[in-house]
């Protein structure tokens, strides 16, 4: 059994291992897990991959779906919960296709974190190592997505950057 | 206040923060500031990032605008001032864009580099960690800029990789 | 003279040195060096890549030419020797194109890994911190080359992540 902190961010590319990594730090708690799904169903290509993360996530987890509301979703938690928040991308994309005003999504993003009862994982996709795209929303994205994580990041006691699988810890320490 | 190496090196993805990261490094200092600005204002979106990131700086900076010339630009520095040259991205394309000889530009940038007189912070991006693009254009600029980011690694006293706004340290160490 | 472990691993970016800091690492341990050459040549540019890679390298390598069977490539390799197998990333691209089946070619080269008689180090690209390409092709070999650099760090000693030519040593130590 292993502490985790108020807020654990935990950063990669893709198909890094980061839900996994991410998995792995809930489960060695031991305690009661949450599993917050932020996917929406596009395509078949998006429909396989929710079907391999849930089956390598396995059993015992209790799952909110909610692609948007944040604060709907973690006042939900207990305070001897552990929550999983697979992906603040997704999140981010599903507010981006919505056109919602992100400045107030992501502060109430951010304050839900505050306020919830339980401890939470946050993962998120870095996407901004490549070139820039010749895309402007995927240009806007991009921009967006390097926001999100500082603030995920600052606010995090424990922050991860995993590459190939391997842990590189960002700020505050593994249990 | 703190001390600052001959040349320091700070590399970063899009929106990681890399930018205000490098700021804070020259302002606890506590030395006359100059800030070498190379973006030249392509479009809109280019203005919007030129206005953010001045906003972002705040007051106290002599401003050398200087898109190329990085021996004309650092020759106007002094000995008791630290220089934040943002970014060596931004010089790379104005060189690509002009067709210069890449080779001479970098010798002379690197030249400059060592002769300055003062303390020099150089941010740079991030490129090559994304898929290999369709476009001529960008998979030469994704392998000038690795190269570029390699050569100010090597010839840096502080490198520093910053992640979702959290510092790694490549090499020496954090003032 | 240093001593390699049987397996290590170098990632990096496009440009990163990677190459240069795998090539350094088996030159220091003094031993007799194969490299195996993975790039089928396509194109000009493929060509030029070769050709830079090859000077850099220089003499006193006996090269392996081998796009894709692993097993065959290192199973003439012995005790005494140490290899330099440059790139997973191309190995991969080379399975892609002849519409392999990426699983069977997967756990083959994971068991050649095994049973090489000498010492290996693997070569291979980050390409997963851009944004999501709009190519299905890419998209797939972005997921493919994810998941196979997971297995590489997951079974080498030492891992290391080429930044701007510097190392970070994600798992094991350097020699």
């Amino acid at each position: 059994m292993s502490q985790l902190p108020k807020l654990t961010f935990v950063l990669g590319g893709a198909s890094s291992g980061k839900s996994a990594f991410a998995e792995a730090l809930v489960l060695a708690t031991g305690a009661a897990r949450v599993y917050v799904a932020t996917s929406q169903v596009y395509d078949d290509e998006m429909a396989a991959k929710v079907r391999d993360h849930r089956a390598a996530r396995g059993d015992g987890w209790l799952t909110i779906e909610e692609p948007m509301d944040m604060a709907k979703a973690l006042s939900q938690v207990g305070t001897n919960q552990v929550v999983l928040l697979d992906c603040a991308s997704m999140w981010l994309t599903n507010h981006m296709m919505a056109e919602s005003d992100l400045r107030a999504a992501t502060e109430a993003f951010m304050a839900a974190l505050d306020t919830c009862a339980g401890r939470v994982v946050v993962v998120s996709n870095e996407v901004g190592m490549g070139i820039v795209p010749d895309n402007a929303l995927a240009r806007r994205f991009r921009i967006a997505q390097g926001k999100l994580n500082q603030r995920l990041a600052e606010k995090a006691d424990l922050a991860v950057f995993v590459v190939a699988g391997l842990p590189q810890v960002l700020k505050g320490q593994l249990p």
